[in-house]
């Protein structure tokens, strides 16, 4: 089933390099496939790329203040732009999956993409040190990092739930305030974003209608996107 | 006001080393003191510490799974942890604060001093690099690397709250569920999380009763720990 990882080696880190082949093995190897899997390089890689980037963004933007920064990472780092890099190095043909994901299409799978790409990273860490993890990750990424330069990367949760469901020709969601607590000079807000089609719906809080909304917003679309399997 | 920063820098990295003086005044500068203050390099630090935390326990706990390596990352980087050692390196004696933070005692708030142990490491990692940044906080970190090993580090969300309420000879929090939506093989439960002594209230959602507690009392410890000053 699964290529020859030293071609992907290459393709990550260049002719004559080298990489732990049991380290690289195993940042291939989905949880369903046994319990020698990726799960702890993945959470190695995901540490190494939340710096990466931060250190990637922080040089491209002198002048953004920290929330623009995190936003802007959150735009970079997510399981579509991870799955769609993981495309690009085809990395579904050098996974091991267990029979249920194999049967079903894992290879092709977004979220199962994106975790691999993470555990590789952490692999490339974990054997060749930071200084190697980061040139090969800015090189995966550099288109990107370029795109989020765009305006794009900095709107708010519902405007980014919105389009999420337009592009997928849902309908838009519903919010309604489910509880206010607290007095007057100090409320708290709770509210739910329902979705007509599936009846999906998540709480969302905070010190103002307009807060509390994009709360459960954001749960949305981190449900949605946790949840999306194309 | 301030004390000599070089002592600082000592403190940090030993005797003969060298730390920028720019960076190193802007990791002391809290937000109320001016635009050039230290947010950008807590989001540099906070990343880097992330990293170093999570090679850390990967080699520490080489059997741990990915969900335990997070939690006790969680209970090693917070806010209460970060104080604590920002205050064994007298932080507060060398951090530059606006008029209103310096009359109401910001030297000795836990945030500021959290947020600037960050923007230090931060510092260390811009001008000393990765490996100079690491040892300097496995050695600041050292012996709560250690006591992570304790099982304490792992409890549950709802557990910690009640601790932490006790623990402030407060009354132990009420939960009670909101909204049920959803059918009957597909629940969505919405719970609220509240305080007697306060008011204060969370919201959280989950497919079950017990999750959608847990997701409450997470979100009332976070708001909790972030509020409090002492």
């Amino acid at each position: 089933m699964s290529a020859n990882p030293n071609l992907l080696v290459q393709a990550l880190l260049g002719d004559a390099a080298h990489l732990r082949a049991d380290l690289l093995a195993r940042a291939l190897t989905h949880r369903s496939a046994g319990r020698a899997n990726n799960e702890r390089l993945e959470f190695l890689g995901d540490a190494a790329l939340g710096l990466i980037m931060a250190e990637a963004l922080c040089a491209r933007f002198p002048h953004a203040d920290e929330g623009e920064l995190s936003r802007r990472r959150a735009a970079l780092v997510n399981k579509d732009s991870l799955a769609a890099v993981a495309r690009q190095l085809r990395l579904g043909d050098y996974l091991h999956l267990g029979p249920g994901e194999l049967r079903t299409g894992g290879h092709a799978r977004d979220s199962i993409l994106a975790d691999a790409l993470e555990a590789v990273i952490g692999a490339v860490y974990a054997d060749c040190g930071f200084a190697c993890a980061r040139d090969m990750v800015l090189r995966l990424f550099a288109a990107r990092i370029e795109r989020v330069a765009g305006a794009d990367a900095v709107k708010d949760p519902k405007t980014r739930l919105q389009e999420w469901l337009q592009a997928r020709r849902r309908p838009v969601p519903g919010y309604s305030v489910v509880e206010i607590a607290g007095d007057a000079h100090n409320q708290r807000f709770m509210v739910a974003c329902r979705l007509a089609d599936t009846g999906a719906e998540t709480a969302g809080q905070g010190s103002s209608r307009r807060r509390a909304e994009q709360d459960a917003a954001q749960r949305m679309l981190t449900e949605l996107q946790a949840e999306s399997h194309d």
